[in-house]
């Protein structure tokens, strides 16, 4: 999307470890107007796809999956980040390894939520190693729900993360693809 | 709103400490078009308020926060919530007590996102007590900003909270105000 990647381009900061900092439209203040429009073109993307829920992660997965689910007229359900959890009856559990905070975390959803049998979108505001999304993909396995792709705002291609998952056949759309960022100047995939 | 005192009456449960488990529509499924009216309805009511931008907490008020901001087309905020953060030259600081939890938490928002001046709404999912937001508040007063009132989507009466603010002079509106629950029957203020 032409507008997210002008936006990116003109208030992301490229910090040192390869970190895209793009908090005042997306991760702390959040240009509503412009994920709403992001989550217009996940639906234009997914249209045919029979969506009947959107998953995403906490914390700043949740708007532009409220966003996207309001599109599709469905519910969005958000997998919860814990230090620790235990296995238990009423919750799925996976582990993500964080390579931000070099350290693994726990992701839960409670099983009244997901469905066996639901066509299930899985939406994030980013996508970079694929660790994230590996963990959202293993609670709907648990759960048997059909997973019938991913919306990203911002893929960090580089990192390698979608690709491998386009690899394995499962489909990922995202917003806008940052190949590269070096001395501050970020390539997008066209 | 009747729609949504509905919803909290079908599937709200009243669990022992006086908590309402509101979680499969509003904290962690999220039944998005009701949340939509919801926005509709704080648009309706501070239509005339002026709004430049929108404050909440992270987690579970920012989708509900985010489909306000869109209606008024102003961008949202989230404070972030830590265990410690110390002050600094970048971000706003306030500490909150969390009854439910036992102890006291900060929560914080980058200096470059409240500006002097600027028309500030709050919006959450619940109002108690009032801590978290007079937290809000204490972070507007900080930058400078002016809050122009508060939109809740449950408040619970009994606690105080938001009629002890209203009592302050600062507007508080709630899509359902709960004021009474015993024996699992929950008693809207009409």
């Amino acid at each position: 999307m032409r507008r997210l990647e002008e936006m990116i381009e003109k208030q992301g900061r490229v910090l040192p470890g390869n970190i895209l900092k793009v908090d005042c439209f997306l991760n702390h203040q959040l240009d509503v107007k412009l994920l709403d429009e992001v989550a217009g073109e996940f639906f234009r993307l997914y249209s045919d796809a029979k969506v009947e829920k959107v998953l995403t992660l906490e914390v700043s997965g949740i708007a532009v999956a409220a966003l996207t689910a309001l599109k599709f007229g469905v519910p969005m359900v958000f997998a919860k980040k814990t230090q620790s959890a235990n296995m238990s009856e009423e919750k799925y559990v996976s582990r993500v390894f964080s390579y931000t905070k070099n350290r693994e975390y726990e992701i839960t959803v409670a099983k009244e939520f997901l469905r066996p049998g639901e066509r299930v979108l899985i939406v994030d505001d980013f996508l970079a190693n694929g660790k994230a999304l590996e963990g959202l993909l293993d609670l709907l396995r648990q759960a048997g729900s059909v997973p019938v792709g991913a919306a990203i705002v911002i893929e960090k291609g580089f990192q390698g993360g979608g690709d491998r998952l386009r690899g394995q056949g499962f489909r990922v759309e995202s917003a806008a693809v940052v190949d590269a960022m070096a001395d501050g100047h970020i390539v997008f995939r066209s």
